[in-house]
């Protein structure tokens, strides 16, 4: 499968919500129709099930914090899924109540927002370099249906658009700063001369506002790396000045064969928890056919660890960073830490509607549903 | 050794108060004498070494917290071990009154404590089916000594019971929630059919309160699996809705032999750091022979990163989440992240009391002495 | 090479201050000139580039908290690089203001401060031991120029001393507790017999003040190891009492071979984020010739994880806890958790001065310039 053609693959894999609502529902009924053979598993709802939930424990607003809490805490958005009348914060949910918002943040699932970051971005020719062009500037980002932020963002979307070339290609990266304070950029993973490193005063000087800087060298290594800032990066990278650096290798022999493949950049900055610039429901689903090999290349841009869990078949972990490991190894839930990009194998043996989340629960679920770094890969026959 | 001979050790295995006092009292006795061949190795009380702490720097009321800390910290029972007469929180202590408090703490281990979790579940037989029926419930549970939380659990013990199958049996868990708010059980790690995976709403309805349901799947992969809530899980899990799902190999040879085995869940919700649901003098030591092989299943049901720190011997790594890795390769510390199991096998070569604890030492000490995340492996001649 | 000859390369390779701004200015004027060659890299003022920052964001006051922060966040010394003039906290700062406190971080890297920790003691012989001597004592320690805290440290400095022996040696370490609480000394990662495991009421009693103690073993295993508080260790580790434990293997040619050595020991107690017990610009930076293969040995001694990001040349990963790799395997990003010791070979390709720091970016860098974990590895021709 060549490059372009696993591109025009990864546009058509995420799914229409349309599509996605159609595949969960007639997954969920004949699934759902098997519950059947389990002996009693029609629920009934019981006396007194109505009743508030558990006095003096820990409710929405003072849900265990573990691992930290984005920045954005105390901004919009935060408090919950965004797919229905969210009820008074504190206030004791009853049963049914309460599953009527995780059912609403479900149903709404894939939310439709505004934007959509990390798609391809083509490169121009300038003789023998690929020339990308990018703009650091502000943005009202969509991250959940109707919850605006302040981002930073390249050409506009958070992550920015992804870069992908041939290992060996020369690369020129034209950036122009529309923000209101300096940047520069790292890309990380690339073994860039020292002068085109991306570290003020180090190696450059800052890229003021209003000013461009062009970034050239020859891509390598293979794999999957980013592109960031390095400049006031703890808010910049938070921002979202940040995207995909995706190498493919020059033989392509050289690297496990797969049918698809999915890039889910993790971030947990201002924007809060985001797969891609978004959170659940408006993150995307992807879609594969059963028997397919699906290569997902996670990015962490952000600041806590996120250990990945994908329900319904493991994960082969084929490279760190870009490099093979020297033996693949099987997992179903694998620890993406920040900096680290790992490439993992799914084997799309089995059908249906599976979640796929971080398993540090609170970056994926409150009282009132889920939200942040949730989203789902279905399998269809 | 068969499955049961195993279950037979693994319920030996845990250490009664008696039996750990003497082995410590006798090895203690025993090592210490050792000590004078090192020179000048009795201690003698320094003038002036009943003075106060150290002015201006943090105290028990003001320790680092690092990598978060439990939802509870406001809760009681947090602040210190439970074995002694804790000084006003804040007052500097004596070196000699901290060390009484330290030294309360190691003799009241392993402190007994109302309830005990991860014990076995036999199942009973449904024609081919193993039958594992489970009750979701309200449980006072003690922690430490006289520290008590409330905490939801699976048949009034956390962890939940372990549920121990082997690699093909057909598996059925009936699970009624008495919970005043709907549940649901993800097993896992377990390759599910998509009906069975637990995911409300997704894959199957919510179970109400007052409702049962019923799951049911062949068991695969081999390994150390976890079965737990995926309704309101950030909650329900940190309140104790998990266990162990332990699945033994169909031929045992295709796994690395082993003579004892120990399970350790690891969480950090409301209740504190725990391991099997005690936090320390509570939780249970483990007693091996010199020479035995003994197989540990990390299982981290919690939020945080818990890197577990044998003293004395070093851990042999051989799976993830189940799955041998390619080699197996050895460390002193093995980083368990949520979600993780980790499989690891421990040569007892070395005869001792060998501490055995999280190596964030916030999880596993305060001014008081230790608590939460602590426990001990004891080799014995 | 032998120990010696590497123990004095090791001397020689922190950089004078004058030899790197030596460096750093001719590598930046050398590799800043090829700039020239992407096309529009002159910076220009643009209009309006001085104006505020963004209104509404977190600003170096209220960054992103990610991972949990130091307990030392409202000490001095924090909030911000020691570089230069600090501005009003919370002020929004223009673009100009913001690089020129950047500026002046790099400018006056690597920073002089007082004291340094982490040399190599030389043992003296008594028979066939090798006998190091240590005092547990307060020292005020400048982490930062200017910024003192209050610390704990082995011989007055943080990290101790470097105790360097060879596989099978008799090792004998006589601690003086010059403390006004108890302490004791475990040797993580060493396979000491029990009574020599530093845990205080397990396998000896604490270290009372004013008092002596002697540990004596084999050393084993070869690797990087290291040796800190076992009492009050929370406290007693994050205030400095660490430090690293390197023992040489019997056979050379068990190790893969390299031509100098580093060793990095990670802190984030109450002194903040911290390599080998200084923040940013004191950090010391490391120069290779190109060509020459280097071991950084990462001791984590502090409570979160570091994911560690060296710019510009992968590092080959050979050893976790001193025990070698089944196989190596390559990285650009390697996460250091509390506890870990990881071994890394760099092999020094490329010319330049390449940043090297935590890849959680807010232990590295504010809105006032980068702080905290943050070095630089300079290879020259």
């Amino acid at each position: 499968m060549s490059t372009m053609e696993r591109a025009k693959e990864r546009a058509n894999g995420p799914l229409s919500r349309r599509g996605f609502v159609g595949v969960l529902s007639t997954i969920g009924a004949g699934m759902l129709g098997l519950v059947a053979c389990g002996g009693n598993t029609t629920p009934t709802v019981a006396a007194g099930s109505g009743m508030s939930g558990v006095a003096g424990m820990p409710v929405a607003g003072g849900m265990p914090v573990a691992g930290g809490m984005p920045a954005a805490s105390g901004m919009p958005g935060m408090a919950g899924s965004a797919a229905a009348a969210t009820p008074v914060a504190g206030a004791a949910l009853s049963a049914d109540e309460m599953d009527k918002l995780h059912e609403a943040g479900i149903k709404a699932f894939p939310a439709k927002t505004a934007g959509l970051g990390g798609q391809p971005l083509a490169p121009r020719m300038e003789g023998d370099f690929k020339v990308f062009d990018l703009v650091a500037k502000k943005v009202q980002w969509e991250v959940e249906p109707g919850k605006l932020f302040e981002a930073w963002g390249y050409n506009g979307v958070i992550p920015g658009p992804e870069l992908r070339v041939t290992e060996g290609d020369k690369v020129r990266v034209v950036i122009k700063n529309e923000l209101a304070e300096s940047t520069a950029i790292h890309f990380h993973g690339q073994m860039a001369p020292n002068a085109m490193d991306g570290v003020p005063f180090i190696t450059q000087p800052p890229i003021k506002p209003g000013t461009n800087f062009t970034y050239e060298f020859v891509a390598k290594p293979a794999g999957t790396h980013m592109y960031h800032s390095h400049h006031n990066a703890t808010k910049q990278v938070g921002m979202g000045l940040l995207g995909a650096f995706i190498v493919e290798p020059k033989d392509p022999k050289s690297r496990p064969p797969f049918d698809k493949e999915w890039t889910i950049v993790l971030n947990d900055g201002p924007q809060g928890f985001t797969l891609n610039g978004k959170g659940f429901p408006a993150t995307q689903p992807f879609v594969v056919k059963k028997g397919e090999k699906l290569l997902i290349r996670y990015i962490n841009e952000g600041q806590l660890l996120h250990p990945m869990h994908l329900h319904g078949m493991p994960q082969l972990v084929i490279a760190k960073d870009g490099y093979l490991q020297p033996q693949p190894w099987l997992c179903d839930t694998l620890t993406v830490a920040p900096g680290d990009r790992w490439e993992v194998i799914v084997d799309a043996t089995e059908v249906g509607t599976w979640a796929f989340h971080c398993h540090v629960l609170s970056h994926a679920e409150t009282e009132h549903g889920m939200f942040g770094m949730v989203t789902a890969l279905v399998v269809k026959e």
